[in-house]
């Protein structure tokens, strides 16, 4: 369930008229529903209320401060895979202690300012990486609190492109070397290892992957009799684009509550877009409607530069006209972007309602995996960021100028 | 042939150890050579020598303003296909007789931008875009140059992304509609369409395509008996990644002058990677060696945020160590970057030298849509420019900050 609807035939966030918004601002724009972030962290820390999980937000999906302050203040941890991250997450003011940091690259840099800001722990990737933290905790004087990341080998049934725990991945240590490390956790001087994370993949809809996933996790920390203090379930909760089935938040924690309930332990989740997948949108505004022999193109000002998921994971996402319109084109549409390539396109193939120039259009589920992934490619400045709460926006990152494509270059004198 | 190679067992661009360089700049790391970009320019100036071509350098591939600084001064013109481009060419002072802009989502800011600057012409992507510059021209009381891109419908052999020129592709009219432009060109009265325009696609390494997509359209300008003053045969020239046999500049040439030859006509050429692509590498650092059952990992300090072109395209770079190494991993190999989703790749399955932790490697061929596709996926800062002279060595652009990756945004009061 999100806010963002048809109100007499107009799009709606919220209590504010799309339309007005994409006036104000200008398109391309994103557009998030505070009241919809918002439910979603609250639906899965209801859902998973007896075991007070520890709720951080993946800041993969979507690094915005503002986003972040508001999970933030509703007691959400975050999730960061970078300095970068850890950087932005200290700026709006989240508590360390609520910080876990996964990444297969750390450098030795970022775990230096992560050990120094007290997160945590590491989700630790690799043998070569549990020995850089305790060499650079060691130089530091502290012992630092990590949890092994596993690679159960299954199958998540998603795109290759976001599957994490198949052998074949880089991410985390298989069942074997992860019994090898826990065994011999006293070399590692400087290391407290006191979790063990998985994180299976990404938009996940079926149950399957996780039970089996998390179960053999379980029997793992049970038959080589590992103490934890916490059990890190990671994120990958699928979301509906089009018309698939997810589980709800309810669904999930039912079908997996009694697995986490025969250990005694601190639960961690770090769902990313099930929380800000459906609270965002693209907004665009169509430039050119363009007929060819054998296709209609519907030519907007958004292109793959803003949005990479169309062209990235072959992501279906709904779009719409902001305005409802009941006929629809004769044949067939493709929604393309103005970048200079055939990969730019937003959908392929759809039934489309007849929209003319000027008209906007709005790309649903947009809120992870969106602007964090945009770049200047064609020299593009990046969208703004607007946040709607009830009847007021917010502009929460300005649109990019062309000022700013050059603020970084140097032209050296005398070459 | 470029100017990046082992001299004395460690790899060098031009006369600078690139050691140094990375040491110097940190990594990742973009490093370009300057004989290298001049030298293939020059080599198509000199192949097509007859024609007195004007050379557009395509934008899109690289849009380093010392790059451009470079190509302008021998002589190059540039093809641009957004604002932020057309922005970025008059600032380093490109003439603006010398470009020109297409683009399927020209907005009509865009196009006032550019009839303002007296560009040479617009590369016209259809019709509605032709009633778009006349609707402009006229309320700026301009006469307008564009060209007419053509759709030939040709099968380029090469990635589906990157193909610009079947019936099914966004870009161009095809020939029976351009017929009717033409003949109905009156209609256009602040319009003077004296141009045709094709673009075939990218990293093409036959010569076939080329020459049917050239004689189609020059058959096509007899045929219809159409009075033209330019004819731009765009960009699309591939180059060596791994073991490509791609033309050389006198081949291609040699093989479409005939053609050329049959038209008075002033030729207009818009190469992007055959000149930018071989004088650029990426430096990145090893982070860690992860053996796992099934596979090796190298991890390096490089993303997919840096480079997109492994997982956007499936495409192949040769990577070579910084030291030469004779012995090899035993195992084949994976070079994977930081980012936390398994597309984040740079290589797959080689065969690779013994490197170690903190060795640095090279991503060859990229120079061409390397950084000009980067961006700060996983909130980490895009990487450094630098370019060689002969023993020297210029920083052309700053390594982004923490800093940077917040500064447009907005925290509002009262959320």
């Amino acid at each position: 369930m999100h806010e963002f609807k048809y109100k007499r035939n107009r799009f709606y966030c919220e209590k504010v008229k799309i339309e007005e918004i994409a006036n104000k601002y200008g398109t391309p724009l994103y557009l998030y529903s505070y009241k919809t972030l918002i439910d979603h962290y609250r639906k899965l820390k209801k859902a998973f209320s007896e075991f007070k999980p520890l709720i951080c937000f993946s800041m993969k999906s979507n690094s915005n401060l503002t986003l972040l302050k508001i999970l933030i203040r509703e007691g959400a941890g975050l999730d960061i895979v970078s300095g970068g991250e850890l950087y932005k997450a200290l700026k709006i003011g989240a508590d360390p202690k609520k910080i876990v940091y996964a990444s297969v690259g750390k450098t030795d840099k970022e775990i230096e300012d992560a050990i120094k800001a007290n997160i945590l722990f590491f989700n630790v990737e690799s043998e070569p990486e549990l020995k850089a933290i305790n060499r650079i905790a060691k130089r530091l004087a502290e012992k630092v609190k990590v949890a092994i990341r596993i690679n159960p080998d299954i199958e998540p049934g998603t795109h290759n492109y976001i599957t994490t725990s198949k052998k074949e991945d880089k991410f985390g240590v298989d069942f074997k070397r992860a019994a090898k490390i826990f065994k011999e956790k006293n070399k590692f001087k400087n290391l407290s290892i006191e979790g063990i994370h998985l994180h299976i993949g990404s938009q996940i809809t079926k149950i399957k992957p996780f039970k089996e996933g998390i179960s053999k996790t379980i029997d793992f920390i049970k038959k080589e009799n590992i103490n934890i203090n916490y059990l890190n379930i990671g994120g990958g909760l699928g979301i509906v684009y089009s018309d698939e089935k997810p589980q709800t938040a309810e669904s999930f924690a039912r079908n997996i509550s009694g697995l986490v309930r025969e250990l005694d332990i601190n639960l961690i989740l770090e769902p990313g877009r099930f929380i800000a997948g459906n609270s965002g949108i693209l907004a665009t505004k169509v430039l050119y409607i363009k007929e060819t022999p054998s296709k209609i193109f519907i030519i907007v000002d958004a292109g793959m530069n803003d949005f990479m998921r169309p062209v990235l994971y072959q992501a279906y996402h709904t779009i719409v006209p902001d305005k409802k319109i009941s006929a629809y084109f004769k044949k067939k549409v493709d929604i393309v972007g103005p970048i200079c390539e055939s990969a730019d396109f937003l959908a392929k193939g759809r039934r489309f309602p007849l929209v003319k120039e000027d008209d906007y259009l709005i790309v649903l589920g947009a809120g992870a995996y969106g602007f964090s992934m945009s770049s200047n490619y064609n020299s593009r400045p990046r969208a703004a960021e607007v946040l709607v709460k009830g009847n007021k926006s917010y502009l929460i990152r300005e649109k990019e100028t062309y000022e700013d494509l050059i603020s970084k270059e140097i032209i050296p004198s005398g070459i």
